[in-house]
């Protein structure tokens, strides 16, 4: 088994990024807007400062109170829009219940749109124009294309349907030529599935969801899943996976890494696009 | 085997949309663009145009030349859209090579796309808010809910993976929560797919693609290849898959009598809309 090292390859990444901005005198500034303030956005959002400030991007956070309303959002968007100095907006989910948030990420203009969440951007994609992948979806193709392993005609098992990975991925696999098997929590015998797949990708968030004898000898497995168990940080497949994978993301160090390294992909394509 | 009668199911529908527009005294009338000249667009524009009649719809064809521009057919959608009378608007497809057909159908108002093709329409379906399913999308789930054939949880394999079809079927399949497979031409290997599959929907154009070996038994089938063989219509699927089906649709009278049906469906729900 050969582990796909997220954290190494981030870091060529990172190098190779820095490199572009540096060359291309780029001034790149990437607005987060926060609403919701735990553990775990704080810590997205501390990264995401980090490796910026890294490769020479600047990050301007807004904290928002828990009861901002709506159109306060949308007004703080608008006002971003607007700011020449500001290349890239986003707006760190989840946000509280009263916020609507794909009606306020809808507000960011598309050629701001580092998380590649608007409908006209998840509809480029769709229809085999694709201009922003969302980070995950970025991050998950730039590991398959750094290890060589190949998508096209291949069975793909996607477990999430979600429109920030599950659904724009299954996109980015078929306009590759992927075979596409959409499963979910309502999915039936996820097994006879996944036995049938030369990649497993999972995003459902339940640890132990697969394990060894529900994959193909030699699988390639992508693990979406963050989970907490007893305080350590375990994705949705099982430990003895390994045994019968070719290619295996670990958790923590697999898809997370790539994820905030396509923040700053997005952020110099967008950049580009602006000029 | 238990056949699934489009042209019987039609009829009751038709029957049922003419109560509902005379009882409402709903005036509808559908703008249809035609620019390509053949056998198989005129057959399908004097189907609708002859449903339509049939419950009190008024149907107005505009023949465009082959060599018509594509700001005259976006000039002609857009006096369309500010025509009162008019309550939908369909571009025939297909279209010649120099007209972009999403390009044009965009420029459809979204109160009046009767296709459901528009951008803005095919994404509410992706994002569980349907609003106007496209015809055949929609004519495939009236029959499945005329038979009674669940399917939450069902493993559902789709053929095909055009904009027109096989990709807001699968939407509306996942908003159902059915397991997708989506397949297409670079699909390796689809007897292992299909023979795990509860439904088999095949949209690829292709005689005799889906053979007995392929599925399971007890299968549910659609069929919607509409292929001319030595002059006969027949669909995707070989002919003695009979005798594995629970529930099979014939070609012809299938889908295809359930799509026009549909376009009648659509213009109500437009129209309803409206008020």
């Amino acid at each position: 088994m050969k582990e796909m090292n997220g954290i190494k390859i981030r870091k060529e990444l990172l190098d190779e990024y820095q490199e572009i901005i540096q060359k291309g005198n780029l001034s790149i500034k990437l607005a987060i807007i926060q609403i919701i303030e735990n553990e775990a956005c704080n810590l997205y959002i501390r990264n995401k400062e980090k490796y910026a400030a890294q490769v020479g991007i600047k990050t301007e956070v807004t904290l928002l109170e828990k009861d901002t309303k709506e159109i306060e959002v949308i007004e703080l968007i608008e006002k971003l829009n607007q700011d020449p100095t500001v290349t890239g907006i986003l707006l760190q989910s989840p946000v509280p219940e009263h916020i609507d948030f794909q009606k306020c990420t809808e507000k960011i203009a598309i050629e701001k749109d580092v998380d590649g969440l608007t409908k006209e951007n998840l509809f480029s994609i769709r229809n085999h124009q694709e201009k922003i992948l969302p980070c995950t979806v970025a991050g998950i193709l730039k590991l398959l294309e750094y290890y060589q392993i190949p998508i096209e005609g291949k069975n793909v098992a996607i477990i999430g349907r979600s429109n920030l990975v599950g659904r724009p991925l299954e996109d980015a696999l078929i306009n590759r030529n992927a075979t596409v098997f959409l499963c979910h929590s309502k999915t039936k015998n996820l097994k006879e599935i996944t036995k049938i797949s030369d990649i497993v990708i999972s995003a459902a968030g339940v640890p132990n969801l697969i394990t060894k004898d529900m994959v193909k000898k030699d699988f390639i497995g992508i693990d979406v899943g963050m989970n907490l168990v007893e305080g350590k940080l375990v994705g949705d497949f099982a430990k003895d996976i390994e045994e019968k994978a070719s290619y295996l993301t670990p958790v923590p160090g697999g898809v997370g890494p790539m994820t905030v390294a396509m923040v700053i992909h997005n952020l110099i394509e967008l950049k580009n696009g602006m000029k």
